[in-house]
């Protein structure tokens, strides 16, 4: 699985409050920790600074490069944040996050992401919003990956987001996202399926059991990726077990590992 | 899910110990918890007692019915035990736990396997043992299927055990469990599919991490029912949780109605 760690993320309010006073001790510890944790990519998102969107998330950038050697995920939709994100990227193949099929956003956007060598996430939203059926959203991950290839993309650097929504707003939108991911895997088995999980128990209690059941639905059905707080070592422990139960981790070898290292819980 | 309650077995050390005494009041207080925490079936075995095994279950089902209502899995392979077993049982559909395809059990078990309306659990182990295959395992089940209609049994009277055999021996078990689960539901719609799931994680460490997130590969590929620890709120959270993302709990009701019960973690 592709962790890609969500904590650097300016819609939780510590994480702007250190933005907001450039507290680089607390922005660094929470990369290090999530590196540590396992997390193969840092989310970093200052999205909550209507103004200085930019500037801030340049200095997240700057402060998380200066502690780990994780590619990034960029993630904001405006195409000015993405591309200085991607001038200040220095480790391995970072991520976008995200681009979507509305018209405007992906006018702007497509020239970006066909040209730069990264990991382009795309959601699967168009001008109607979001669908309530998986065909319908498998539809727009086809438009998304057959207009980013003919741009010249490598299909291994595409990756959808079948988006996550609320069961206790529709009890069928679990299934929506299974079958999405289904879909997509079926036309693009080369395309990567990330998504973040949480969405799925808003509104609900027990959340964190319903998140956790739900990472597993998605990881029986193909899901590749998904944008968790790694530093929640029972989601990691039923991540790694997951992928031992479907014959992913010859020898649970990473389990045993993870385990070792503190990254698995005892009980 | 049908929730079968594997607590009183008298392979467990304290359960042997109150079989031993007729220490009815721990037994029925177990009854009483399991049957509360939403348990379809109270499993009760008494196979520790190589001489007096039908003596100890007799016992121990006439315990059980005195405090609960539901209805028993009645949990030997000795054909006389499960006969005096059905004669003694009172509430609802019984489950005979379990019957097997190797030939000199067969033959012994079979007249009453077709004649009883209970519900029948085989398990997919012949004289060669457990196949290591998914599709060695599907073709013991269909063997035992066929037969039990050709005799006369109802389809829907018949559950399979694809057998959960540990991830540590051999990281393929998990998918052969679930290949199992899949090529059973395709060859018989009707036939109910359930399984003890703690063996998956034998050898392991996080060993409950790794059953719940067995359980709920399992349930996507279509699991029915499974023996558990229905006093394990966590697990049995998450198996709620499943039932909703799999779109069988329409408005999350019977989760919420659980969580109100304080069957559901509040976390």
């Amino acid at each position: 699985m592709i962790i890609v760690g969500e904590l650097i993320n300016s819609t939780r309010k510590k994480i702007k409050e250190a933005m907001e006073k450039n507290d680089s001790e607390y922005i660094r510890n929470l990369a290090i920790k999530q590196d540590e944790a396992g997390a193969d990519f840092i989310d970093v998102n200052a999205g909550a600074f209507v103004y200085d969107e930019i500037e801030k998330l340049a200095w997240a950038i700057n402060e998380i490069q200066d502690v780990t050697k994780k590619p990034l995920a960029i993630d904001s939709p405006r195409v000015e944040a993405m591309a200085m994100g991607l001038k200040l990227h220095k480790n391995g193949k970072p991520m976008i996050n995200s681009i979507t099929k509305e018209s405007e956003r992906w006018k702007q956007v497509f020239p970006l992401a066909v040209e730069t060598p990264a990991l382009v996430l795309g959601l699967c939203i168009d001008d109607n919003g979001i669908p309530d059926e998986a065909d319908d959203r498998v539809k727009i991950a086809d438009h998304i990956i057959n207009d980013l290839v003919k741009g010249g993309k490598n299909i291994q650097d595409i990756a959808i987001d079948p988006l996550t929504t609320p069961l206790s707003v529709n009890t069928t939108y679990g299934m929506t996202v299974i079958n999405t991911i289904k879909g997509v895997k079926k036309n693009f088995p080369d395309v990567k399926l990330i998504t973040g999980l949480s969405n799925i128990s808003y509104g609900l209690p027990s959340r964190k059991q319903v998140n956790r059941a739900f990472m597993v639905s998605c990881m029986v059905n193909g899901l590749d990726g998904a944008l968790i707080d790694p530093l929640d070592s029972v989601m990691m422990s039923i991540i790694f077990a997951a992928e031992a139960i479907l014959n992913k981790d010859p020898y649970c070898g990473n389990f045993l590992k993870a385990y070792r290292k503190g990254l698995v819980v005892k009980e």
